[in-house]
């Protein structure tokens, strides 16, 4: 299989407005390729990862992603980019900026997943691909997947957000914004990443369901047999959280942290495009709504909305709900259910 | 209505041995008693409060407790203790250490919700009481409702634990530990309300539900029509959180938070008494075990079990499940049902 990591630097960046109303002097954004492109270009599956991923979707969705798997590398020319904003290569707060010489830091300018997809059509324009059969992603690359068909409907064959939203919830922002909260406060102190690290640990939690903590965690002890009377963490479940939030200290940039949950924040078709209806009437993509029964950070019930929403429009869509008791991260596991549903879906097209 | 508003000394609180082992040199327990004890001294509510609640129960639950209400103070004498470790004039870790002639801090002991209990009873003893009609408390004050009847099984007529646990989950735990953890790493810098007030904004969510923010708040926006696009809360939602982490820090210490949420955490009867089964067992006490179906903190699936398991041993047991999307605070709303539900049950007594 052909695999490649690029940058792509998007020319005149300036053009590019973004939600804000602010332009970047300079955006680069990272991809990965895996297989190759046909000739009409219209092989394309274009994968838009979650929160904290990078483009290399193969390393963080191996069981889906790869020769002989559900999307198909030698099949499909698979597409993946760090969105704007993060820190895996793309643009984003640790960039230099050119006017200072400086890494933006917290001077880089609040984005949105509109503006993540602005600039991977940039990228998608220059290879000068004309169809993308499926767009697909979960949780934060669902809702780049559901911005994609709106904002380019004619270029979309099939789109399957998982585990996603079109309007995140007050309960999710909530969750963000505590997170956000942490980190700003610590950085008074210098101390950002115990900030970050107090905010993975928390988005943890929801990353989990209850019956998944109670199996795996229930009231288990990590290294004792009896309480210890501290207050250092001692119940494996602390200890879990722990060691997430310290690893991921280690991966994550803190300012790309914050710009990256604002933008999850301010995810709403209806606010950007006036109705879901407006949003969604010019796509005729067929789309497969995967929602994961536990999840109760981006809820069934909310993927059943947009389903029904669909199907209202007469559009063509499919729901299927993962029975899984893991929560929202079960988008991530390999999951035979959803290595399955995701093969038919492309073999139907 | 008689009212009064004293401390408790304990006479030789160096015996008391708490779990952890340790011994406090002095123990106060500050309480309110409203009504007037009857001859017999049998006459008695006493009120377990929540975990950031006071001895001033008819402050906090004002429609549940007073002259005609449903815990009726012109015919009971009703107690309330502010808890072991809490900052409302009991010994915690803001009481001096005798041995130190300095506040306790972080070295105030880990107590446990036993502890509480144990310090409760040396009041009760020294009141003379003889027979204690009711116990009850929500959440914090559930588990001591329920720590009582396993305590003092011959003194207790009757426990009504409401939106509370035998056992609590480590969802509750996970969320206890990283409001800790914020406190404990803003300690370090000297900013420890800074942590505080994060830890109250995520147990804030804890205590909603999803139903009731999306009913309050949905995604509206505080002051402006439009995304402000920085890093400032601007939905209602966080500047809600953010007013209540910021009203919290003036009215609670931060150390009694990290030693009270650690002995809500230690809380398992199974633990300290081998099994439920035995810890209930010698009780007589008739049941009213309370839940709320929007409850995510507290399950009420969690407050089943307990009914359950006192149905299976034959004592006498009621189980209502309060009908409310408010989350796990609607046991501190002025709920009719809930008002009707205890009023019943002390005349069934």
């Amino acid at each position: 299989m052909v695999m490649s990591q690029k940058i792509f630097k998007i020319k005149d960046a300036s053009q590019i407005k973004l939600d804000s109303g602010t332009r970047l002097p300079e955006i680069e954004i990272a991809y990965h390729t895996f297989g190759e492109l046909n000739k009409k270009k219209t092989n394309v599956i274009l994968i838009c990862h979650p929160l904290t991923g990078s483009s290399n979707a193969m390393e963080w969705w191996p069981k889906i992603v790869g020769p002989g798997c559900s999307i198909d590398t030698n099949r499909y020319f698979v597409i993946c980019t760090n969105s704007l904003g993060s820190c895996h290569g793309s643009t984003g707060p640790q960039s230099i900026n050119p006017d200072t010489k400086s890494p933006y830091l917290l001077d880089f300018p609040i984005i949105t997943i509109g503006d993540m997809v602005r600039c991977q059509r940039e990228l998608i324009n220059a290879l000068g691909v004309k169809k993308i059969q499926m767009v697909i992603g979960g949780s934060m690359g669902g809702m780049q997947a559901l911005e994609w068909v709106v904002q380019a409907p004619d270029l979309i064959e099939s789109c399957v957000p998982i585990a996603s939203t079109t309007k995140v919830s007050p309960l999710a922002i909530a969750f963000d914004s505590v997170g956000r909260k942490s980190i700003i406060e610590q950085l008074k102190s210098g101390n950002g990443e115990a900030g970050l690290a107090i905010a993975r640990q928390l988005g943890h939690i929801t990353y989990l369901s209850e019956d998944s903590m109670e199996r795996k965690f229930s009231r288990k002890l990590q290294d004792q047999d009896h309480y210890q009377y501290h207050l250092d963490p001692e119940f494996q479940i602390e200890s879990y959280l722990n060691y997430q939030g310290q690893k991921f200290v280690g991966r994550f940039d803190l300012y790309a942290y914050l710009v990256l949950t604002k933008a999850v924040s301010y995810f709403d078709l209806e606010h950007y495009y006036e109705s879901l209806e407006k949003a969604l009437s010019p796509t005729n993509a067929k789309f497969l709504v995967l929602a994961i029964t536990s999840d109760w950070l981006y809820t069934a019930s909310q993927s059943k909305a947009l389903a029904y929403e669909l199907m209202k429009m007469n559009k063509h869509v499919s729901y299927v709900e993962i029975d899984s008791d893991y929560g929202h991260d079960t988008f991530l596991i390999d999951s035979d259910e959803t290595k399955q549903v995701i093969r038919c879906f492309l073999d139907s097209l």
